[in-house]
């Protein structure tokens, strides 16, 4: 426990959306006080002791925050690499900068993950479309174009069927770097959401598999229909992964389930330095969640236990979606978590709920 | 669902404690903003969108803070009913005063308990020296005084073991009006946490064994080992004082076992008209906790389910207990609940930690 945060300690936060908002309640829950930072007030701002509204650019405020609190951790992986570097030079920042440089950079990611020898799709870096055909003369159509940096939730994102004339997917995507991806043929999305502690310890919780809507997570449900040979060679991997990044905190390592026929039956799609949506489950059918795990790890505490006491079906609340909480409300085994947004726009996640369900063996 | 208030809508909480935190945390989980109004910052600020502090006979600020909420309640029952009454006149506040007017008073409460059937200990109001020899000579000794107000954890209560000069007992509870009750031989305590709903609804939670040490909670159990008859008469009762009522929220009611040979094997020792610290297991045990089924039933939505997916062991951290928050991090089992408090002055409820088990039949 060398190092670990006693309760009092604070809490900061880069992000104020809904991550930030449950790890803020499950800081809270330890006996940590909690300040958050983002470019604009949000859901985090209606559950924490303080709150900066500041631009991520703003390295003055930046610095004063950290000065603030007693470790920095964030809810998204787009935090500006001059914003934790200047966090950095003031308190520890969880996990470190090295996991927001590879998570910010699709390209950077895919290079890493295969230079420590785990399966991805085929890949290239794509600046032209001399790039982009050279590409597709490799890796073929289908393939699917995607910006390096900020695509979400399916944006930036350009999916290429025949490898003529493909220009316009770089106009589709505003011309910016980019990497091609070959197509990966699969049954269905798994993830693995891996916690590892300042020490170097490694929890991991049952894997979900996770279905999404117009690109946007949809489900997640546990446990996911997986053999244990399966299960256990993606716990290894999402290991290897926070290892080789000497990563504090929560991992979530995205996979296709190609089947059990195929010799390599998993590939990483993409990682997330960061709490989850797919983990959002753990909230209700674990004693200790991804959140307060994350929080624990961020503060040097020892990890809690990721075993599960519920089955459950997690379903995302998108748009309108959420404005059937009377509903939601009373179905059996439902339990319900609105974020506290304005506005229901289409695509935007305004809640969630978890099905719980008695344990049943695998 | 009429009268239901949506996601959005603010949520008012008289009282800054860890309860009050607990309630806003929940609130918060369906999308309510809350308003939490202590008559000094407590840990409910820490958890909260916005917060005042004002004396609770500050009428002018306690009309305001209604005016900037939705529905006002409690997390103590000692609201001064001048409070309670000039919310009301802005603002819905549940449970309704009358819950508080019979909670305040031990005597008042007695009497109530008494006039619908109940069984109390006997008891009797005392006022002078005269009045407490009366009393002994109907109830003998051993027997308890009680200051009829404001007592709570065993503070306000003397003990009497002889009907000989009783004097003393007055002077320990500062001469205040009191009641004299007789001792009642129990094999145990246990609580009913009764939530009723807007529309009439009642569901009650599974019933806890409760310990005590020094006056003060120290565990909860679940499930007590009671019989189903005991527990389905120590429900009727509680759904009897909650009818009585008219209540809205959750309403605790502490009752003494006397054991299966006895005629009458429960007598109500007291009620709380709020969340109750013999509750905090379901926070942990159970899909939707005590403290948001509170909010549920405050706000106007359907009552959530209290089935328990575990049963549960629940240990109050009085004052330094807290200091072993490293360790406790590491039980299995274990979810850690501390308070944010800063001083664990001995007695002082500090936090809290339940621990899971599987489910097993009774």
């Amino acid at each position: 426990m060398t190092g670990a945060l006693p309760p009092g300690s604070t809490i900061g936060i880069l992000g104020s959306g809904q991550l930030g908002r449950m790890l803020a309640v499950a800081a809270a829950q330890l006996g940590f006080r909690v300040h958050v930072y983002g470019d604009a007030p949000g859901p985090a701002f209606d559950v924490v002791a303080a709150k900066t509204v500041g631009a991520y650019e703003d390295l003055g405020k930046i610095t004063a925050f950290a000065e603030s609190v007693d470790v920095v951790t964030y809810e998204f992986e787009n935090v500006p690499l001059g914003a934790a570097a200047a966090a950095a030079a003031i308190k520890p920042v969880r996990p470190g900068p090295r996991a927001l440089e590879v998570a910010q950079d699709r390209l950077v990611e895919k290079r890493f993950l295969s230079e420590i020898g785990l399966p991805v799709a085929p890949f290239a870096g794509v600046d032209s479309l001399d790039d982009l055909e050279d590409a597709l003369a490799t890796i073929g159509a289908p393939a699917i174009l995607k910006t390096c940096r900020l695509g979400y939730d399916g944006k930036g994102q350009a999916r290429i069927t025949s490898a003529e004339q493909p220009g316009w997917a770089l106009e589709a995507i505003g011309h910016a770097p980019a990497v091609l991806e070959g197509f990966v043929a699969f049954e269905y999305e798994i993830s693995v959401l891996c916690v590892r502690g300042l020490n170097g310890t490694t929890v991991i919780y049952d894997v979900p598999l996770n279905k999404h809507q117009d690109g946007i997570l949809d489900t997640s449900t546990v446990p996911a229909p997986i053999s244990d040979a399966v299960r256990e060679r993606a716990c290894a991997m999402a290991t290897r992964i926070a290892e080789a990044l000497d990563y504090v905190g929560v991992l979530a390592v995205e996979m296709f389930y190609a089947g059990a026929d195929q010799q390599e039956p998993l590939v990483i799609n993409e990682i997330a330095p960061r709490v989850h949506n797919s983990g959002h489950w753990t909230l209700d059918a674990c004693g200790i969640s991804q959140f307060e795990n994350h929080i624990r790890a961020v503060a040097g505490w020892p990890l809690g236990s990721v075993s599960r006491h519920s089955n459950a079906v997690m379903t995302n609340l998108i748009g309108v979606d959420v404005q059937n909480w009377a509903a939601l409300a009373t179905e059996p085994g439902a339990c319900l978590h609105i974020y506290g947004k304005n506005d229901p726009r289409p695509g935007r996640k305004m809640g969630h709920v978890t099905h719980l369900k008695a344990l049943t063996g695998r």
